[in-house]
């Protein structure tokens, strides 16, 4: 079963999280500005172009120019326009957002490239900040994450969700405040001192196979990547919903041996995930919320939605972290996976 | 375990799709002329709205938009806009292209106005004619699918498929042919009198509960559909998965217990996914390919991808009645599953 060493570097890197954001927060304020020189003051759109973890902050990013601008947002399809060696077109005056913690994902530099070429301005969100990736980029907004060692992308991944939200609130006047941003790290350092919660889900869980992780709107790309982290980290097989879509069809997978975890914060969707637990328990499905404790919902609270949905990722990363501990598995190093994504 | 009546209602309407292929094939040249007369000589791109199964069928529609015309495309988040209550905007000059097999679904019918509101051109795909989302739209294209009363959708996402290929078409000289569409209700009628191969597959994965279903590019809409077809029937874990993700990390849930269906075309993403096959034997995960078999390729060959999405649909759904059967549950009316989506 476990040993004291397991899993020591994933959470290590988790712990990092205040500090990474810290910094990243105290730029908030200077990158909305460099996003609103670069896009200009009616940005045609955003698109996002990222893969894995990445992408799901991208998600995250993609739903935030929704909610704040309302403007046309898009995740480009990397996979279709590289293999079928399509180009961008129609995307002079659009705003290319690129996401990779290596900085040098082929694919992503390649498309990045051709997107500045189709006359779109690019920002480059990355770990590595002189990087081919960054090269190709109008501005790069390095994530000073330092080395992340551990396959499960942790630290990255929440700073790139809130570089993602920087971006989206230099586009739009209702967007996240730099104050609110400040709030973050401290938001982020009381839920990682808080895990008892989680623990207790994860020993719940352990003697299960699979897992339905479900959220909505901003929660919903923080129910993939939380999915994501348990499939890396414990071979699970979780799998991300969006409520809506959940309760009329893939609920049925869910049963007296495939719990739920439903992850709600405080937004407007997010009482429609809450109500699915009486649905699940109608089907003896183990339910489990994560949001409804005190210590949490205060930490919640003092965010406005989406800036929750890096609480809600956190939680996943502390449920995946508990999870692997429980089953016995390293979720440091998982048997055959590699940390840098290598695509063409 | 299983009775004679168990799952003929959804194999009648899958028998159906050749036919309702058919009379949406032969009025191909003409809505790609009504998509024209429409989206005007230079869109500014295209949105999808769409929940559910047709969500899977907006996602072809958008692949083949990047694939065919590289504009701006994307699916609109329905949750992200309604329960925020954001209205769009800055999609003056777009396409809005809704896809409700009711056509009544109230958060596609009230975005679709608002879209038409703020400029956008409104195409509505649905099986009712005369519905409140046709009520918004510029043009409809009704699918003529008949009544489709199995709560799995069959004929309606095959034939909504068709209709987005149709749709990308109009707005590219690189779309498929009305020559081309001509063609598929024929291949898919070969796909249907070949069960043989499926229900092999069928038989081998029914004693798991887990089951990963990997595809990329254009296979990527048709290994979610078929992943939620195989939910919704048989209540097994299915995941979609795109190839080139699922290699980085989710490929840790697969092992001896938990299979994976490839989905692979013809097309030049599809030699990664089959390559696939190599790293599951590696964690002695059962692995299956569909589209290597001698009848399937011949089909497959005779259409250009992305038209393949719809064979491997169709493959999709031969699995999920199969698998159904020899798990003796009945796919017709699933436990607690109800047909119309009405999400507000």
């Amino acid at each position: 079963m476990s040993t004291p060493t397991m899993g020591r570097q994933m959470a290590s890197e988790m712990a990092e999280q205040p500090d990474v954001l810290r910094q990243l927060a105290e730029r908030f304020a200077a990158i909305t500005q460099d996003v609103r020189s670069v896009a200009g003051r009616n940005p045609r759109g955003v698109a996002f172009l990222a893969r894995g973890s990445s992408d799901n902050a991208a998600l995250l990013g993609r739903y935030a120019v929704e909610l704040y601008s309302g403007l046309p947002t898009c995740l480009v399809a990397p996979s279709v326009m590289t293999t079928y060696g399509r180009t961008p077109s129609g995307f002079a005056g659009w705003l290319l957002v690129a996401l990779s913690q290596s900085g040098r994902t082929p694919e992503i530099v390649t498309l990045a490239h051709q997107f500045r070429q189709a006359g779109a301005g690019v920002v480059a969100v990355t770990n590595e900040a002189s990087s081919e990736l960054a090269d190709v980029a109008d501005f790069t907004i390095a994530l000073n994450a330092g080395v992340e060692r551990a396959v499960p992308a942790t630290k990255t991944v929440t700073s790139q969700m809130l570089a993602a939200l920087a971006i989206a609130s230099g586009l739009s006047s209702d967007g996240l405040t730099p104050a609110q941003a400040s709030e973050m790290p401290d938001a982020v350092a009381a839920l990682l001192a808080d895990t008892t919660g989680v623990r207790e889900i994860g020993d719940s869980i352990a003697r299960h196979d699979r897992l339905a992780v479900v959220g909505r709107a901003v929660c919903y790309p923080a129910a993939l990547e939380s999915a994501l982290k348990l499939q890396e980290t414990t071979g699970i097989m979780a799998q991300g919903f969006s409520s809506a879509d959940f309760r009329h069809g893939p609920i049925a997978v869910c049963g007296p041996d495939s719990p739920a975890v439903l992850l709600a914060g405080s937004g407007p969707a997010d009482s429609g995930t809450r109500d699915l637990a009486v649905e699940l328990k109608a089907r003896h499905a183990p339910v489990f919320t994560i949001g409804t404790g005190p210590s949490v919902d205060a930490a919640w609270r003092a965010l406005g939605n989406p800036a929750e949905a890096i609480l809600a990722t956190v939680r996943g990363q502390q449920l995946a972290h508990a999870l692997a501990a429980a089953r016995g598995v390293d979720p440091d190093a998982p048997a055959g996976l590699n940390k840098v994504t290598l695509t063409h």
